[in-house]
């Protein structure tokens, strides 16, 4: 598989969505500025992480999939929704995405994402800056909370005009994410890095959260979708956000830190239970197993992190890795011919799927 | 002013809301727990802490303005939405501050609340007890931000059935909320402990947050409400909401901590904003200015804390804003009568009014 960059059945949805998330915040910074100004530090701090990347991954499932029920028809909005809701919808998902990445970084005291200083440790040393009281990590931490707070809620805010069935799946998935990162946090913790648990974890955060969800809310937004297709797009999305997990598990060893703007190596310094470390530890022995006894040390050097990821590779775990990767993306490229959709939409979750297994950030 | 136990009107619909809140816990336990039981105890721990106590004071102005509208009915069921409907949102509310609390906790650093340890102490403690690996604070923090995102996501699944005018109401109060604990969170740090500050958070987090969003809510549930009529609740919430803000800060340094539940003396620890210490600075002259810069030291002794608080007495602001307490319920009583409420329901304001500003805990 080569490394190439969005195809356009993501770039097109992806600019929808950006264009409605900055006029949310030039309307929300307009209206609070009037009040206090102060008051407005919060929203940009949250349009700085919104705006500073991202895939839209999610917004492009939830589109293709309402699409798809669409049909061949040309003017989607005869499908019950119209095309301006779908990319609230779209929107609300990467706001929730940006609420979940905030909190998840002050979890990981992650320093960088998307490039950029995370949030807590940006405000962190503003208060050092002003020179205000206060310790610096309480604070940082403080607006780092309450941004992704305030995410959430605008997130839902996006969500207003849903139906029940499309509401149920948002309600659901938002409960699946959060235990699903307590699983996750829970695990690093307890040094549980057993492949169940890993499996579990990734189920949660990756197949549901990234890929199954966004697609059955996306088929739910005109008319509530049948329980057939409902098991027809997880039949897609479940090998799919396997993938996705396991390409952002090897990213995290492997990836080039600019494209993936997060330090390389965090995820064996916060001891993150991967598919890719559980199997390294089935079949390593010897000193291998020493080697991979410091995942989970937060002062891992450069040097030891390079010694674990040689273990990964010796030990055949990344080959084995990039095998199933390459077996997930089939198994779900095979469900589409399934689904009730238009041809159009099922070259998009082609294509789409094919982008997940290949990209590099 | 007597300190009387809550009314009638409280505890019934308290008593609604705790039931709701109890199935709710079962079955997401239940569910949970089939899948995997570590999940489940995120939820114990959320489970914790709403079943620890709290007033329901929220859910209370929810329901009583929707019963207003339903007037004498003998049927409220017939003004549009049901009692059960009613009874979720409630519970919505009692969520939604349970997660408001879980966080603020951490931001604050508050060691208890309700009179038990605070999430993030007892899940610091959790990790060194376990033996597991990491910093117990950053554990503990990390348990602590997703109980309360939990909590977030439980609130909204219960607003599930709110009606477009009843949700924008609802998304409003949560941008208030997190906005208003932001300015409260910058004002401590920064030391701007004016009065317009004091004023302006006091507005987000008890005015709007605690009476006059619950208020307007709930009398949208059958209906949306007219412009008129939301106006009218606003000028019974506000001035209620003022004196409930400066019976908190009353209580914050003069009430018993066992009943207050939290650790008397830590909003002076943590500099927070509150109008009776602006009175106390601008009436404050000589050796009491230097008493009351101690103000936002987080290692003020017992001593110290009394100290300050005899400035805040002999300085005339404790009795300034008991004066002000009884002026603004005063003023909010004032109001009912311009509410076209059934006379059960405004006789139930009438008594929330009292118990608001008589309240000890």
């Amino acid at each position: 598989m080569e490394a190439d960059g969005p195809p356009v059945e993501l770039t097109r949805v992806a600019a929808e969505v950006d264009t409605r998330l900055r006029r949310l915040f030039d309307d929300e910074l307009a209206r609070w500025t009037e009040l206090d100004p102060r008051l407005a530090e919060a929203i940009e701090e949250l349009a700085l992480v919104v705006n500073s990347g991202g895939k839209r991954l999610r917004a492009a499932f939830v589109y293709w999939a309402w699409r798809g029920r669409a049909g061949e028809s040309e003017n989607p909005q005869t499908a019950g929704a119209t095309a301006a809701h779908v990319t609230d919808v779209g929107a609300a998902f990467e706001l929730l995405q940006a609420f979940a990445l905030v909190h998840d970084d002050i979890m990981d005291d992650s320093a960088t994402r998307r490039g950029r200083p995370t949030v807590h440790v940006a405000q962190a040393a503003r208060l050092a800056a002003e020179g205000w009281k206060g310790e610096p990590r309480r604070f940082g931490e403080g607006v780092a909370i309450l941004v992704g707070d305030l995410s959430h809620a605008y997130a839902d805010a996006l969500m207003a005009e849903a139906n029940p069935a499309a509401r149920r799946i948002w309600d659901d998935l938002r409960i699946e994410l959060s235990l699903g990162q307590y699983l996750d946090l829970r695990s690093a913790a307890s040094g549980q890095l057993d492949w169940e648990t890993a499996r579990q974890v990734s189920t949660f955060k990756s197949a549901l959260y990234t890929i199954v969800r966004p697609l059955q809310l996306g088929a739910s937004l005109a008319a509530p979708a049948s329980p057939a297709l409902l098991a027809a797009l997880e039949d897609y999305g479940r090998p799919l956000g396997r993938a996705f997990q396991l390409k952002d598990d090897l990213l995290g060893v492997l990836g080039d830190e600019l494209q993936v703007g997060k330090p390389v190596g965090d995820d064996l310094r916060e001891g993150k239970p991967t598919e890719l470390a559980a199997i390294a530890f089935e079949r390593a022995g010897g000193d291998q197993l020493g080697i991979l006894a410091g995942i989970g040390r937060r002062d891992l050097s450069a040097a030891e992190v390079e010694a674990i990821v040689e273990v990964f590779r010796t030990a055949g775990a990344v080959e084995e890795i990039e095998a199933r990767i390459g077996d997930l993306v089939a198994e779900a490229v095979a469900a589409i011919d399934r689904l009730p959709f238009c041809e159009q939409a099922k070259g998009a979750l082609a294509a789409l799927a094919d982008y997940v297994a290949a990209r590099n950030s």
